[in-house]
């Protein structure tokens, strides 16, 4: 057995709707020695993403499941405390796909090197500098082909994707409204984060009037997180030629069963909508790019970003609910005291 | 008041749910003696086509709706009875869009001169020709980016508009799979439109284990006629990177509620799907393109076509309604004895 100490988060059932704390289990995991050639790295941040609740379940899709009884993976920053590579030096940061665990032992090539600019914290690489602010990129230009001075609506918008989105079509140009769950997100979205309209929709009636009031002249580009209810509002008050960006449907991820659909997809026809899926790994490509813009706007303090941080590993079940139940802020990371 | 004698259909009602004859009136509504520069068209043919529908409502969309008490319209062609015009000479033919009437009076520029090839029958401008083909071929290969060796799925695959996406799909080297609503339509679709597979949804339990059973490699470009239940199960079967070219929705056009919906749009993500809806009218700088291609088709007998004829403009409110029943076969004409 290993003498490396390590814990790390085990799925033991697939959970029903919305997940609950006994479906994970925290489990000691001593790790070996790296091999020659290998890396030791100790996870600094995991961050927990509502894509990761479509894996846990048993049924066959296009994204692999999570396998029962062994660690949960996901997206991570930390620093390698032990090094038998000659491509990465002890001390040096890196971001891999190994979270939900404390450290692991990999060799070089699965992980990247990062260094951080003066300023920008580790766990940005989680987050705006991450695959947070490259889906939100590559959705508006790549998938929703944005111009400036456009209408732009995007639905959970004080999220960490969506609050990306948002301030990306605002740095473009875009006039750009968000819905969100809660006066004081509104706010937020409003102040710092600089949207010209934000909704909050559980203080509307419906939502379809909410977004008719706020963007009297339509919708052009709408990024969509969340599906059902809101997209169909969303297709109601779209403009001809607008273009949908499906990013995610966090209203459906914990439905027992086939969740309200929009009813209205008869008016893509008379709107000639363009809806697209898209999964921001296709889109490699597109990173240096992305890169060097997020970074310039990060250096002239031209985009902000909030987060929630729950201190160690075994936290991170109960974190990773709050993702469903709007009880978080931004990108919901688990810090790992070092 | 004018002296030469014609018939038109009126909107009465606007109809709720199904339409029904009660909803028209046959109308007898002379014509003035066509005025200098004018001609008098009698139609010879027009088309009864499922768009028409969502034109009969008092709500306002993006289309404008019928106006109740006038002439309703749509595609004609007939022949030029008399001319006050140089442009078009008296026996010449024209493709117009006065349909739902006997005869009406025009100036040249409303209408197009047509000289149906040998062995062409006149409505084909109506149809195959016409919109129902430039519809087709405009879905398959702007919209649906269809390349050769693709697998097409195709709904009301016997319509008007689904049986020339099927030949043109067949034409261009791919699998093509269609739904309809008879054993005779499937059999018709094998034989004579060449199909690979051809679905009696009547004979089904589950249409999204029948297009799996047709598909099992899965569906690349999907021709939507119809939305709700076919939409989801295209959904369902459809390849990853998927286009589904949204058509029209014929289960939809008499719904009195919002009807069923696609409850598994969240495969759009994780298959990355695009679905766009289209209106060809858009699109007529394809149309040389498409007139040349089809001709050529037409005259090496690669293509063939279905219609239901009834005699006389009175017949009209009935043979719309039929329409929405399935009781026809391929495109719904109106033939005026002249």
């Amino acid at each position: 057995m290993g003498k490396i100490q390590n814990r790390e988060i085990h799925l033991k059932t697939y959970p029903e709707g919305t997940p609950q704390e006994s479906d994970f289990a925290t489990v000691d995991a001593p790790l070996p020695e790296p091999q020659a050639g290998e890396l030791l790295v100790r996870n600094q941040y995991f961050s927990l993403d509502p894509y990761m609740r479509a894996r846990m379940t048993g049924q066959e899709t296009y994204v692999p499941p999570y396998t029962l009884d062994a660690p949960l993976d996901g997206p991570c920053v930390g620093y390698v405390e032990m090094s038998r590579s000659e491509h990465i030096k002890e001390g040096e940061y890196v971001a891999g796909g190994k979270g939900w665990r404390e450290a692991f032992v990999t060799s070089p090539e699965q992980v990247e090197r990062i260094q951080p600019a003066e300023g920008v914290p580790l766990q940005a690489f989680l987050g705006i500098l991450g695959t947070t602010g490259f889906t939100a990129y590559t959705g508006l230009f790549h998938i929703g082909q944005l111009t400036g001075e456009e209408t732009v609506f995007v639905s959970a918008g004080a999220g960490a994707v969506g609050s990306a989105a948002c301030q990306i079509a605002r740095l473009k140009g875009c006039r750009v409204a968000a819905s969100t769950s809660s006066d004081e997100k509104a706010r937020w979205l409003r102040e710092d984060a600089g949207v010209n309209a934000a909704i909050n929709y559980n203080n509307e009636q419906r939502l379809v009037d909410a977004l008719n009031r706020e963007c009297p002249e339509g919708v052009d580009l709408y990024f969509d997180n969340v599906g059902g209810r809101t997209l169909e509002a969303a297709i109601q008050n779209m403009n001809t030629y607008g273009r949908l960006v499906l990013c995610g449907m966090i209203s459906q991820y914990n439905a027992r069963r086939p969740p309200r659909a929009p009813a209205n997809l008869m008016l893509a026809i008379v709107k000639r909508l363009r809806m697209q899926g898209f999964i921001v790994h296709d889109h490699m490509d597109l990173h240096p790019q992305f890169s060097a813009e997020m970074n310039s706007w990060i250096s002239q303090n031209q985009i902000t970003w909030q987060e929630t941080v729950v201190e160690g590993i075994e936290q991170a079940p109960a974190a990773f609910i709050r993702l469903f139940t709007g009880e978080k802020t931004g990108k919901m990371l688990v810090r790992i005291a070092s």
